[in-house]
């Protein structure tokens, strides 16, 4: 395991809740709520934003956002820990089926997915 | 990198994007959305709940909730990536910030994070 | 029209809006980003306390919760407002739909719609 | 009091909860989940489309996006009750701190609130 692990990280979490007794507050219901209100910070970063200016972000902007993206991933695995989900393995899963469902040689250069749901 | 890894899974998703032309849609504005709608088809499955069922999900509950988990490490992936933003780093970063301000020497066994803000 | 009248909030956030030239900053797709950054303020207050203390909050905390619930509103107002949609009969309508779809003698002191969707 | 008004709807959900005794479900904390679960399908529902087209719904899209204002209203409401809020008067005020904060002569046509903050 090395820098960019999904389980390093998940260790590391898990011996800083452990370390302070911390896991009673982490429930997956509270845990889903602290994930969406670091998502909802997320978003208040971008909501007077044209999309254009949310892709070239001023840089102390950017370091601001990039604290919230890493709130969100720690919420997250702590959340898949709680449950004994295997995020990598799921995403990968999730990725697979998105693969055969819109099959780049039908769906290519078409918003079909993002036009019909 | 293997199965684990952040890189890898940002990699595929790099691939699917650009295989199906979609890059346009996926402006950080729009994926932090994208986020979020996931995030809240989480919380959805946990708001009647209480604490204690929300640990104990019947299976059939549990494969949705490991869904919606993927749903939302994918976007965050993507986000992450069209910022130029290194997640990982970005969360190792964040937790040694934690480990500093909330000494497990001081704050073992209380809720003072958890009540005081 | 009185005080707790929605149209008179409507027409009070128009002027406000207009006078400010600020609507060209309040697409709907905007504003439904305001307002669900909004929600998860109120959401981010209840996170970590138990059910039974969300209902007994200190006077301080109700008071911050109450202007995040005033918040939720105006987004709300405004948003009907720039998509051309009357609020109160919407809502009126959505509840009539309620009714007769949990038929008050039938689901009494069942859960049914809280555990099986 | 009126079709438009929020205590007419109060006082609508408050007999449709007490005549299927679905209080008990209805905890702020609860209330709060639910409520930004509707409003993140509002975000669905703009998530890919451009400001301009966030303006001019097809129809049956508007119908639906009617359905999940009304459905946020509705916690909304619920939450404020059940918090003891009152909602219009929370309102009302924080437009009047919003006027003071804001004055028109000062902001207008300038984007200060929307890229300073």
């Amino acid at each position: 395991m090395h820098e960019d692990s999904l389980l390093t990280l998940r260790e590391r979490l898990r011996r800083f809740a452990r370390e302070r007794e911390w896991d009673r507050f982490h429930s997956p219901k509270n845990l889903s709520m602290a994930l969406i209100a670091e998502a909802a910070e997320l978003v208040e970063h971008f909501q007077w934003l044209t999309e254009r200016e949310s892709s070239a972000l001023p840089d102390r902007k950017l370091r601001e956002v990039e604290t919230e993206l890493a709130d969100i991933l720690i919420y997250l695995i702590r959340l898949a820990d709680k449950l004994g989900v295997d995020l990598a393995a799921a995403a990968h899963h999730k990725i697979a089926d998105n693969e055969s469902k819109y099959p780049a040689a039908k769906v290519r250069g078409s918003a079909t997915k993002y036009t019909d749901d």
